[in-house]
């Protein structure tokens, strides 16, 4: 950020009087430009025991099969966004269910979101964003080619949970970014 | 938002290619500004079946009630957000349990997420957005003096969980503020 949003000149960083974090401030109006943490919403869509998996026609990680999750819009919550991201990703309409994941990546200021979520049918197919949409069993997850550590760990607990017969939510921190 | 905060022109509301919703557009440099939503973190912090809530001393709802919360900054996790809440409003140290509510804001685009917490001791006090900080018995809640409908919707959950012995993690939407 180099310039004020509101006004069009300068900002600096500086500490606001009763605050105690650098923030962006423009030099002529004095607008605070507070930036923060932002949430991607996504579901395990499921049909079956079988889960749907995305893979991905855009970059980062392109070619790698993700969950359908992406960043919540304003106006919508965030099982709105999930279902959403599920539409557009994998043509796919579900019935929502239970919050499962929340796991924050705070080196990259974001909090990831899962809901588990059943295919209403069939109809599914890859989105914009998707090279293709196929749904795996569940001894059957492409663990070398996934895209995202929240995706692999949102079903590492789904097939702990599902051995047990019963999900809980689960509230994590992935600190670094993990890559192959 | 009039300017570009990359380069300093004009910004234009468009919808870039690949895209469905009006995004605000560098007209210069093509910068996509995305707008989403922000999470307020909090407390519920207990000590022996009292709440400790804060009394504004800054608008909006100044010298009404609140739990401790506040917008959740880059860098941290929501678990820490609330805690770092907690101890600057209410100069209180907590032993952070589990995730509560979820409570989403979508005609502000906020999604508010409340903890429980357990006091460490009954050192507490008023920080420099509290005009008091105070314990209540669970039927001693001062219901007409509540600051924020997440609040109350957060606390009237709390009376309904310990009434039954078993707190769950509870999802819900609230659409339109609500004011005395």
């Amino acid at each position: 950020m180099k310039y004020c949003s509101t006004c069009g000149d300068h900002v600096e960083q500086r500490i606001p009087q009763g605050d105690n974090r650098y923030r962006y401030v423009c030099v002529n109006c004095e607008t605070i430009h507070y930036q923060n943490p932002r949430i991607v919403a996504g579901t395990v869509p499921v049909m079956d025991d079988q889960v749907l998996l995305c893979r991905r026609a855009i970059e980062p990680r392109y070619g790698f099969w993700t969950l359908p999750a992406g960043f919540m819009e304003n106006s919508e919550t965030t099982l709105e966004a999930a279902a959403r991201e599920t539409l557009e990703e994998a043509l796919a309409t579900v019935t929502m269910g239970d919050l499962y994941t929340v796991i924050h990546v705070p080196h990259i200021d974001q909090v990831h979101m899962f809901y588990r979520a059943t295919l209403t049918s069939e109809d599914f197919g890859a989105g914009e964003e998707s090279l293709e949409t196929r749904l795996f069993a569940l001894s059957d997850i492409p663990w070398d080619e996934l895209s995202f550590p929240t995706v692999r760990r949102t079903l590492e607990l789904f097939l702990e949970d599902h051995s047990k017969g019963r999900y809980t939510v689960h509230v994590e921190d992935i600190r670094y970014q993990m890559r192959k």
